[in-house]
């Protein structure tokens, strides 16, 4: 009898392509399919609660997959599969989930969290996570852009050029930014974090390009409302680099609320 | 007029086959000398305090080396240096010094941090920076035992086979163990601290093994103290592996105190 399960995955993104399966290197998803057919002699298909970039990380991605023959528990799955995964990626936990769980369709928020070195000598043991910019910053500029962003807006004007989701709307649960003083090497630490029910592509790294151009004074908040009202992305700021990006969280209704047809 | 400077250095280890230049890959020294060959356009040779094993980070290694010609400021040496360097080296500080000054030859103690993580499931953003060990540790036994080793003794037990050192007796300054809790991913943080005149041969990794070995119950302290009075290497633990270790600090007289002949 086949059984679904949940996966949470932590994985450093730096030497991988992506999330997705691509012919351009090795992606997260490409190992964990790799790792499956190494514990259960077939090929799996893991579904993520949607795709990361290159280079951007995960403190916790869902997944979700079905088997046909298990027979063991939910976590030793979770442990077979580790012993087979290399040291930057990791199943923090699996459980059993319905039939009807899907990663993609049944999640229903995400949060992110962007990692920022204000000036000080770049950190050699984070500069895989953090983006390290040299001009000053008004965090309290950042912080006050930021709530403009809380609420359900057309955020058109933060979706990577030739995107095609059906609509743009999305709602903005938080979008906060803290100090997390005193940073490394001397600089400022600085994490952004946005929580939403979706996100278009490169929504959070367009957020962080423009927050950060409003807290280095070269535009103000009546500019970030003129530009959200615009639904212009050749009117935002730039796309932050993917190596200060993680995804922090992907958030789904207790199983007992999931349809599961087969039930 | 030639100058001497100290430059104070940065390093993840985890690329490099140590600090010393070596035919097998490139090192922290190596990289340093083509940074001052690409900046002054002439052979450099760069003294370190020490060298570092292959693996093994600083967070304040130092350096001496001596320019027939530069005229700018020091600190602007150490910047243009850091713009031909790759990511995972840094200079974090460069100061003029005196004539004599000599990075191996003046440096009077060091400091060096060790990073477990004991249990959890692996962490995948510092499996490069901490020893992950499986089996629970019993914290106060190996406070206890850390604090056997504070003191001048003969620590041949700890120092690697084949060294040639003319005394193997050093004086530990400091050695603790603390929690940094709750640790990454689950399992518990510890750090272990040394602090030493001087250090012999995989002294620390030795103590590391050896001070887990108390901690997990293999050993006691009395076995410590037999081992430590023994000064048999063979007798000690293992040799901890060399990614969880940090070279801190490396401590020098204030300038003035140093002897230079040509003033």
């Amino acid at each position: 009898m086949s059984r679904t399960f949940k996966l949470t995955i932590a994985y450093d993104g730096t030497d991988y392509a992506g999330w997705q399966v691509q012919p351009q290197g090795p992606t997260i998803q490409s190992m964990l399919e790799r790792a499956f057919v190494n514990i259960v002699k077939e090929p799996v298909m893991v579904t993520g609660s949607g795709r990361t970039d290159s280079g951007v990380h995960a403190i916790a991605q869902v997944g979700s997959c079905t088997l046909p023959h298990w027979r063991s528990s939910a976590a030793a799955l979770g442990a077979a599969l580790n012993t087979q995964l290399p040291p930057d990626i990791v199943i923090t936990q699996c459980v059993d989930a319905p039939d009807a769980f899907h990663a993609i369709r049944d999640c229903i928020g995400k949060r992110y969290r962007y990692q920022l070195q204000v000036g000080g000598v770049r950190g050699v043991f984070d500069f895989r996570y953090r983006w390290h910019i040299k001009y000053p910053i008004n965090i309290e500029r950042m912080q006050q852009a930021a709530s403009v962003l809380i609420g359900e807006y057309d955020f058109a004007c933060f979706q990577a050029a030739g995107s095609d989701r059906k609509t743009t709307v999305r709602t903005v649960r938080d979008c906060v930014v803290v100090v997390d003083s005193p940073g490394p090497s001397d600089g400022l630490g600085i994490t952004i974090e946005v929580e939403a029910n979706g996100f278009l592509y490169n929504m959070v790294r367009n957020i962080v390009g423009t927050l950060v151009d409003v807290g280095r004074g070269k535009e103000d908040i009546a500019w970030l409302q003129k530009v959200l009202a615009s639904r212009d992305r050749t009117l935002a700021g730039p796309t932050a680099p993917p190596h200060g990006l993680f995804l922090l969280r992907a958030d789904y209704a207790p199983f007992g609320d999931l349809e599961n047809p087969t039930e």
